[in-house]
């Protein structure tokens, strides 16, 4: 029979997978964006060949989880921990394939002339990475208060969002040959809000694991707006 | 002391919240859409109105599962059935979203007159609800063959995207009035691919469940091509 490893050694290494995880996926975001803005097709390329790296993490993530879960048998604070390893390591595992997302845009927009300079869609990616470490800094030390932090920051992506998206509408409006090349950058905009959502979902879930209680699907900001319209309109 | 149900029973009220969410979930694939194709603000609205309900129910779904792993310490396929029932829980509140989303761009595309008769988004939001009826199907009988059969319908729904993308194209090249409405519906046809791959995503876990094997993050079609494209370039 294999020996088994005190099981806080195992949380522990669950633990240092999901970090590695998170450093690949927010070096996967920082690379497919770099290569976006320098217009180096090198970058897009390594984005495309490390992705295989985090689905195997991923699974491992599952894996381990699943034996903790069937050989340990844990209570409370270590059953959420373990079932919060398990949803985290998915939103890390999409984070990367947006990334690849991104990647594949740039690979296409590199056939054609720079349509701008971008100012607003690197400072998303920056935004983005920055709620990927603090959320999981939050996951590995139980910090509610950070991980409440990370979801606050979303807005805030949401509202570069639509600026790039409106300023790109102008461009479209303006020169229809600039429309393939503006759809891209608007699709790499909507890849970053979601990358932006998936640090959020981690967050909430963060908060879930130390409260023992979700705040999952508060009301979007405007949801309320939208169904008094609704109300209304009837 | 609460006196517990039997394991037999709360697996199978956890299976029934299940499907009561992937009906749900699918309704609202439906209604969003054909608000959209009909032009009638009222279905966008029941979209928003509708929503909660399935949030509610991926809460319920966390619960009971939490529930069962922590005081029946099931091993083997219970374990994978129970963990399982959590991330398709997930899956079917993003597809919920994801309709939501749909119905935010009808009401927008509402304020101005038909860019165009709809055919293909329509039809893809047919294909997305077959493909979530069936996956969840395949998840209550432990049906690996219908669950890998799901999984090999994403490619036509990611065809028809491609398809619904292009005609759009043309129609802001030719006509720069056209091109707010166009991209709303561009962002509808992704929405539409998404749900999909949400859809999928419950089918692999399917067959993980099933074959106690994973089939997830198979290499995506054109990925390939793709990465040699980048080691030639080298």
């Amino acid at each position: 029979m294999i020996k088994e490893r005190p099981f806080d050694e195992e949380l522990k290494s669950l633990k240092e997978k999901l970090l590695e995880m998170a450093a690949r996926a927010e070096e996967q975001i920082a690379l497919s964006v770099r290569g976006l803005k320098d217009r180096d097709e090198r970058l897009a390329c390594q984005v495309l060949e490390r992705e295989e790296a985090i689905n195997i993490l991923d699974v491992e993530v599952d894996e381990m989880a699943m034996r903790l879960l069937a050989l340990r048998q844990p209570m409370a604070t270590d059953l959420r921990f373990i079932t919060s390893a398990m949803k985290i390591g998915s939103d890390l595992e999409r984070i990367g394939d947006l990334a690849v997302n991104i990647a594949e845009r740039t690979m296409d927009l590199l056939k054609h002339p720079q349509l701008k300079p971008l100012i607003d869609i690197p400072r998303m990616a920056e935004l983005a990475q920055e709620m990927v470490r603090d959320a999981l800094n939050a996951f590995i030390n139980g910090d509610d208060k950070l991980a409440k932090d990370v979801c606050e920051r979303d807005d805030r992506v949401d509202q570069l969002n639509e600026q790039v998206f409106r300023e790109l509408l102008t461009f479209m409006m303006a020169d229809a040959t600039t429309i393939p090349r503006a759809v891209d950058l608007i699709l790499v905009g909507r890849h970053l809000e979601r990358i932006a959502d998936h640090a959020t979902n981690i967050g909430e879930n963060v908060i879930y694991m130390v409260r023992g209680r979700t705040i999952k699907h508060h009301m979007e900001e405007g949801r309320e707006a939208e169904l008094k319209t609704c109300a209304e309109g009837k």
